[in-house]
């Protein structure tokens, strides 16, 4: 085994404390990555508040970019050095049809999660990017392209996949209107996703206060949703709206702002929500959702982003602060992503 | 004011009773309507659930096929003789996004339905198709194409265009694999009309005991959804499953039989459903609901079916056998569309 500094969670409530994780041995078709930055997702909160002693060791982390520092014998994509990004999956089946078709995130087995994922050779449970040093497949990580800042490219292979599939799948581009629900972690990348695939891009928001925020991402305007006026006269206006509150909310305002047979795709909250047929009906409306990505549509994000210039708005902070980074993104209190600066674990 | 013979709901609870009914004078744009057939949908039952002594008077009936008696002086489309259709919209706003993208179903001001709907000029009530006359402006009425039998049209009117709209919308045809849950009025036409677009059309059924009518009406077979394991061999098969079941029932099974980026349209129940997000999320499935239909949709409708020789199977019943009509239907005892023969009210 090989062994490296990481946070884990310990204790009720979980607190997230530096110690020495261990990485497995190489297989062939391993690289080991020096982890450089890592983001901090939303899902890293959820899996702190459920996390309990005894349960699954939880080392969260499933965005982020560094280095290739070693590479198993078989490994043909990366040498030591190269620069590369990974995010929340590192394994499946591989022979689903989902796999098959480059959907590893829709795997029928599972997808192996780079946290509280179990890993298919072992049996052990993986631990995530919080930490100096990761061991994954080669076909699960990205070559980094030239150009992206390392730090704020992090964000992209969790938040950034999260959007851009279903904008993708949805048709964002020139002749649509996207409407961005929520203006975090993924409604920001969203938002200049959309913008730099052509569309015309607005955003959804409870209050007016991004509303300078909204234009600098390049969106054409911000719809307040507590405002009826401004719901009633969004009223059919989008072809897409990428919805990514993160918490439970009625869907009705969101619906409504649908243009005729147009898709809401949820990506922020994933529990179970209750639909008026009738606000799909009018209009042959689409409630859909996404989450996470496939291995091609990543590097093909990924390539989109070097090519338009395409990074997150991040906060960066060396890990030591991790506790300072979770609480804060808990209230809400950054824009639009932090990133841990592993370094300081040297 | 002219007068016909009808059936109109009297009593608690609501039956049926033959009366004299006024129609209004022709207007310039006006075309009145010999009743020959018209079905019974589930609408109807309904309603006349809803009904109570006091409220809107109603004479059901908004799928239905006659001859033109009578054309106003601005009327170009019609003359006496011409053998016409209705269904179950007879007016709209006509200048609203959507009635000049030719849906009128889903007008902004609401669409003057064909009983129980207001009159845009008078204010009156509109009374339906169970009666021998029909006054209804020009351009919402359809010439009924040659060669197709009146009776088993009439039904296209509106079990046909609900789930023609949908099949359309979503590219059904023969790339495609589309399920038809439930067979009923909705779904046998579903089933019909996606053979004839050329989809791989299957049904999904709670009993195997419709097996054999489904392979009659073309499809290729039939997925008993209370059976697991063919519910598990049919998961993320078809692209399209428009779920005619007419009463709310847990959407998991369907969605799970829907393939990646396919769509489940909810036509039967439009009350309010539960989704799990993440029965959407996993292949970017969609879940949309469609009702009723535009002009051009409708036109086209028929045009197609005139083409490919597809009408309803309908059992024929003279009008004076309403209240049986009615019972058996809501006993799903009909295979697959009751229409009333109205010729006894002369």
């Amino acid at each position: 085994m090989r062994t490296t500094s990481g946070y884990q969670a310990e204790g009720t409530p979980a607190v997230l404390e530096r110690t020495t994780l261990e990485r497995r041995d190489l297989r062939p078709d391993d690289i080991a990555v020096r982890v450089d930055h890592c983001g901090v997702c939303h899902t890293d909160l959820h899996a702190l508040d459920a996390h309990s002693p005894g349960g699954l060791p939880l080392v969260p982390g499933h965005e982020f970019t560094g280095v290739v520092t070693e590479a198993g014998g078989e490994v043909t994509r990366f040498r030591p050095g190269d620069p590369v990004a990974v995010g929340n999956i590192v394994d499946s089946c591989g022979i689903c049809p989902p796999c098959r078709a480059g959907q590893e995130n829709f795997c029928r087995e599972f997808p192996t999660l780079t946290y509280q994922g179990t890993d298919r050779h072992d049996g052990s449970t993986t631990l995530g990017g919080y930490s100096r040093e990761y061991v994954v497949r080669e076909a699960f990580a990205y070559p980094l392209p030239d150009g992206l800042d390392p730090a704020a490219t992090a964000p992209l292979l969790c938040a950034g996949i999260t959007v851009w599939e279903p904008l993708r799948s949805l048709g964002a581009g020139p002749d649509t209107r996207v409407a961005v629900a929520g203006l975090g972690g993924l409604g920001h990348l969203a938002v200049k996703l959309a913008v730099a695939l052509g569309a015309e891009t607005s955003v959804i928001s409870r209050s007016a206060d991004k509303a300078e925020d909204a234009r600098r991402l390049g969106a054409r305007d911000l719809v307040v949703s507590t405002d009826p006026a401004q719901v009633a006269a969004a009223r059919d206006r989008f072809d897409i709206v990428i919805d990514t509150i993160a918490t439970e909310h009625d869907l009705k305002p969101y619906l409504g702002m649908v243009a005729m047979d147009g898709t809401l795709s949820q990506v922020g909250y994933l529990g179970s929500s209750t639909v008026e047929m009738m606000d799909l009906l009018a209009g042959r409306k689409k409630l859909s959702s996404a989450g996470s990505g496939g291995r091609p549509a990543t590097a093909e994000l990924l390539r989109f982003c070097a090519e338009h210039g395409v990074t997150a708005d991040v906060e960066v902070l060396p890990s030591a602060r991790v506790a300072e980074a979770v609480d804060r993104l808990r209230r809400g209190d950054v824009r639009y992503r932090f990133v841990l600066d592993l370094s300081d674990l040297d």
